[in-house]
């Protein structure tokens, strides 16, 4: 089933608990902080399922149709398949939106395809999950997942002093039927567009936190269930002239608390196995498969980064000053190395599950490893191009609203070629990009996608081929002794 | 005189035209996007007044008294002085208002030690830099420069089709009383709150544009003045709880239009003179001792900052971890260096003008470089210090309001040592400084402080004793010849 | 026709002129500054065509065998082929020897592409294109390009103030038969190895340098040429344990001056025509493959330098500390980068020239950039595993030549799980590699390779799809207009 | 007694022993690896009694004349006499030579502040340590220290599983005459032109480490000491010509080797205490004092580097480029902040002994964290404005001594301006100080001049006030509460 935008719009009137500080949110699909993100996934549910995309977005197995980020790849051709699919909808949102709906499921997709992992930890965990990623792919769901602890509770040993005070989510109970689970559970990004969270661990696990092990699906409209939304930046947005991205793209994050919330058995794929419920993602290809599409959502995004530095330059009319032609070609360079770095994982894909063709992962933690450490390089370089010029403009586009001021900015702000609103209005959304607080988020979100820093250097660091490097060393030093 | 806080607010109602967007502001000491930060330049008015920063801060001439940062300096104490003066100032905002009363005064002081310098442009403009400086030192005034032209608008010959479309503040009329200017000026930060702008030229000036090397002082109620606000973000701070610096520290910016301005002769000190326009802030210690104030204001931002990565740290239990360690001690290593290179100016005083002596030039110019090159770099470190702190808290502390979920976020968001509140209220703080829109001005701001990356490597090329550099490279090369 | 080592060291004995200062080198294939590296290049001639390496590395057409990198691609299949020559090739040499034999016949490859190109210039001239090409390959023939202007003569104006004083290559005279040319051209790498050298311009030419234009290709044994080679570094190797990389690697560069040379029109592809003798490169493949050769050496090169690292750390017992692994990790994911990045250009190839499929040029660039931009910081975290292991070993390897100090040595210089002598020939690698002179010119090479740094910026930004990523800007702005 | 420089060198001839490899020195004021270097040191002894420095370099107490490196500093002014005498021994070397004659007696000069320090230890050390002191002062002496255990020997439980095997200096014997020393300690630089070494630990220990805490003086002529000198770059020079830096400055490191060493009581500072081993050196004003010298060494290195920066800008006609004055802009900013940095070291001394007036620690650890952390950056710019200089000139000077190759050179290598002579001269010393191997070593040493780079951050850490700085925090956040 392919659901359309209205579709999934009515399924988020569910129920389901959102707060914003103190205030309930009723429906989120009209609720002024919430509402134009909506109707940005619900444009997605359209567009993914329109004539023009059926070829590509769309596959097809045992006579169902579902959304291409559900397929199984088992050739090139299937992966270039998905990456025009990442590609495409990542596109459609300008790679502002991380947690598009095609994002876990490409986790879910390389976990399904390794059951056995999951028999591991308890015989039929396995068709659990299976059974996890068909309900997913056939009723078209958009879940993501929250599989960080709290922070500054992290800590075995110092947190925790009393059972009360429990932040993390964890078993407290289980009888035939499921488990009860209590505790927060972080980063619940777009969790108020999803339809459900997957609940889980990312980090590394310490004797200790057995209970917190606990990985599962669950609809977020569950009882018992609140989503504590952050900041909405939509809510602040003054006017879509005056903040485009944060009009339409806040995918927004929350903490998502369960309190004693009951999880049936054949949800939950791991439990009581610290290093299971990490392993499922690096020894499945779901964590290369979902970090693929994450690296091409951020060169979506760097393409309207790159194109807003040439469009600043343009309009500050200095596009002829060599230094400034420079950091223009080192952003294209910077761009042009992250595409070839993602077409690469294409070129050489292989069997990481049997059976299947997936995405070379050593360059795709490459690729991560570079978008989170460069993306700060990236805003400043443009940040040097775009100047003073937002702050060079009235304090927002009520002035158009009043015929003598409207036209005493347009005498005194146009510049050849430019209008002052069309100058306001490129200004504006590079400010959106660039200084807002939506831009703010967006400097934290892509420093911590994929984990701090050093973590990003632990993926590749056990993804290299060391013996295959030391050993050049040795080849070297065979050949010859001392005099 | 030195005027109390609440005669500096007095003085503000003024029947200037501050434009919001369309609405024109009634009263910028009261309006809701403006009064904190009025309140907190009087702040500044009180306490420099008060008993116990008088010794320091208050300075006697002829019987005079007046601020210290307008003494002209002519020993190392009188350098300490002045430091010392900025020092406390910046602290008070934590180095967050950039333009606070001692900056553009600083300037002034630097320029009245040079009147020869303006009898060279025309014979009787030394006195009236004199007595501009006087009036405002007796006065008390606060005054900010607007020194900049519109961005996009400054390639002659490609700007200014016609006569009509003048977006860059020039003389257009001139008669025995004074000069007709007309123009945008920018970037009118702090004019808001100041009695008085300085319009001047600190870019180069190209043949052509010497109508626009028109410099003066003008009082910001002078008819045909309009001061066109970028968006105050004081406006957007939900509380002082959730926004606790752009509640109080939004000094703003503005574009400045003058829509056929009469300005006197008497404070008109430069006029059709493309070089001694930008020339008498180098050849006087003008831009030294303003600049210096800029790096005594960073200096003191630099100390919040680096404080609030501590707090960070300790709010996150991380601080036994090495490289956490490390990130902190190179803070601190930066914040050490950068206060060294401040009182390595006043270790090194020079004689720039006759009779005086102020700080070292070429190390104020070394830490200015300095600031701009790194801050980015500095706010990236604590980015990745905090995390998604931010992210994990509610929407607002409205939640507080509410009893019940006052009691589940402390049971839920506490962690060993810091209540949920507490937790929330140093991510808010952190988070208003390095994430939100203030501080995405910030970013910005302290990029271009003083001027684009290639200039402010300029200012260090033109001041570097090259000859005597070269110099070691002959006298190693004078000591040998081929064999 | 596929020369063998022994063939190719002795058609090194062909009367060139060799300069080393004043020293004429009789036979560089036996004297004491180049013969390791001569044996190098033998050592490659023979492999390319040993048995366990012809299916790759040895194409075929019209019953021609030939070496793969002059092939012709025309599918993915052909640039797999190339890269796999290519990547063989570099590996033998840890990517020490940037011009070997596959570099330049790279470019000859691509420019016969299209000979169109060349007829532009002169009827003809596309012929001689194609034939140079033809007689490299089936010659089995070694040359390398010469394509830069000697330094501080680049100024048409200020450099050439007399006919005599004329350091760039130019044409002197023409007739019937040919051109003259007489001056230096730079820089010569492995010219002293090379049966030809290729001189042209990969620089912008201005008005006034039409007669060094002149492109051709030329024997180098030519009367009236001669070599001025830099200081080699072979020659001050102590022995091959105490400098193993410039004992064997170093492939020389050098001044290659031309006085009075008569060069036959039909080696002439370019003469008077400042524009194509510099777009022939760009308009053609053949800038792109030879700098996709480049890529690919690199990266065999990172992996020894990655594969010291590793032993370093290995050898130095640090390997369980966390930030080491970091560092470790940080440099895997460089090198995984990089290799992304190149198999990118294959899954990526484009048709460039009509009937041909090339790799595909933006992401070459890109990691051109990326390759010359990173190259430093890579070494120097290489150094900082390093550590003073180096300065800690005796002076020589003589030391093991006397029993009782090789006793000593090892009694107190040796640690757990390693001899003294095996650290001792590990630092002694790691520093040929990143501290000696052989490693100081490669930190200059690299930077350099392909141009100084703001040339780099510029492959990538003439190569950058502009009007697209500037069309993502005009697409969001289309959405919306002021309220 | 002030030695001259004729003294200095008879007084090397001591009987050391000193290997190079397996070779025995017999001399090394004359021998050919070492013997200019010598005169280096021998010009200071010289130099720094002259009559032109007495005034500055020449100290008096109880009517004894010593160097102003054993002043120990009581106000601003002696502060000044030492940075001033620091600054001209460095300048006489270019900052080249790191543990000149002045290096060593600021960390006795320090010590000595502080006698109740090694009372502490064991009664009696305290006059040791004042003894020692005043013997270095009395007699002039040249010594430096060596206070780094040997590398991979440092993890406690993993290194000397015998206890023959035990590279690591300590204490096998004890009686009551002294010590009786085994084993290694590095990395003695200079070593080889020292009177004396001291033997101590700069890097913390461990549990276990005990007898490796012993500290002292000792003469290096002492029976049973031999200095395993490093490859001497001095040694390899070509010329002066071709390498006037490592002809004449190459100071040397080496690991000394103690095989039973007697160590009298008299000498010794510190046994059996694996805090106080580390700690007086941070404890008392030592390695401030040191470090001070560091500081302004490295400034004079710089210096010296810009300067060559500048002039391979002049002498490659770029200096009329924007981007290149932007280059040189930036060194000069960095050159003028650490002279700032140093500076303030002066203006804000401190009593870090009780009676004594010394540097301010916090900036002098900060402007070594500067130092070693932005060396390679430095280095890498002059690289850029260096390009291809030395590979297109002739191997060696020898091309001078044949008249007809030496017209040719001329003729051809020569630049409007500038000689080839000339060009080679310079292009010469640029790569002996940024290409060469004793250039290769100077990455190496700065980086790791004061430890490796996470020391560095940790000697800010413990020095920076964290709870000022956390307060300004509290301060903020003590204002308000949430509404």
């Amino acid at each position: 089933m392919l659901m359309t935008g209205q579709e999934y719009l009515e399924s988020l009137r569910d129920g389901r608990k959102v707060y914003l500080g103190k205030e309930l949110v009723e429906d989120v699909t009209t609720h002024s902080a919430f509402r134009n993100a909506a109707q940005s996934v619900a444009m997605i549910y359209d567009r993914k399922r329109a004539t023009e995309n059926r070829d590509i977005m769309v596959s097809k197995e045992d006579g169902e149709e579902f959304s291409t980020y559900y397929l199984m790849p088992k050739s090139r051709e299937d992966l270039e398949r998905r990456f025009e699919t990442h590609r495409r909808i990542a596109s459609w949102t300008y790679g502002l939106m991380g947690r598009s709906p095609d994002n876990f499921p490409s986790y879910a997709t390389g976990l399904a395809m390794r059951p056995d992992l999951f028999d591991e930890v308890r015989p039929g965990f396995g068709d659990n999950m299976v059974n996890y990623y068909k309900h997913m792919r056939t009723n078209d769901i958009f879940a993501a997942h929250s599989v960080t602890n709290p922070q500054g509770a992290r800590r075995p040993g110092v947190v925790e002093p009393s059972p009360e005070i429990s932040p993390t989510l964890k078993v407290i109970a289980e009888d035939d039927n499921g488990v009860i689970v209590n505790g927060l559970k972080m980063l619940g990004t777009s969790a108020v567009f999803c339809h459900e969270t997957w609940i889980g661990n990312l980090q590394p696990m310490s004797p200790g936190q057995e209970l917190e092990s606990i990985t599962f699906g669950v609809p977020l409209n569950t009882p018992g269930i609140s989503i504590w939304s952050r900041k909405p930046f939509e809510k602040f947005a003054v006017s879509e002239f005056d903040n485009p991205l944060s009009w339409r793209f806040d995918e927004s994050d929350s903490a998502i608390l369960f309190e004693n919330v009951k999880i049936p058995w054949e949800k939950v794929v791991c439990h009581n196995n610290l290093e299971m419920t990490r392993n499922i993602y690096m020894s499945s290809p779901g964590h290369a498969l979902a970090n693929h599409q994450a690296n091409i959502r951020f060169f979506e995004k760097l393409k309207l980064i790159v194109g807003v530095a040439g469009a600043l330059v343009e309009a500050n009319n200095v596009g002829h000053i060599p230094a400034v032609q420079g950091v223009l070609g080192h952003l294209a360079a910077m761009l042009a190395s992250l595409e070839g770095m993602i077409m690469g994982q294409i070129q050489s894909g292989e069997e990481h599950a049997a059976g299947y063709h997936t995405i070379n992962r050593r360059y795709m933690y490459g690729a991560l490893h570079w978008c989170s450490n460069n993306h700060s390089q990236i805003c400043d370089m443009v940040r040097e191009l775009m100047g003073g010029g937002f702050f060079q403009m009235p304090a927002d586009s009520s002035v158009f609203e009043d015929a003598a001021m409207s036209e005493t900015f347009e005498k005194y702000w146009s510049v050849q070629g430019k209008t002052a609103k069309e100058r306001m209005k490129l200004f504006r959304l590079g400010w959106d990009l660039l200084g807002s607080e939506f831009a703010g988020r967006h400097m934290q979100y892509e420093k911590f996608y994929a984990g701090p820093g050093h973590v990003m250097n632990l993926y590749s660091y056990f993804n290299c081929p060391w013996d295959d490097l030391k050993g050049l060393v040795d080849e070297i030093m065979s050949g010859y002794d001392a005099p």
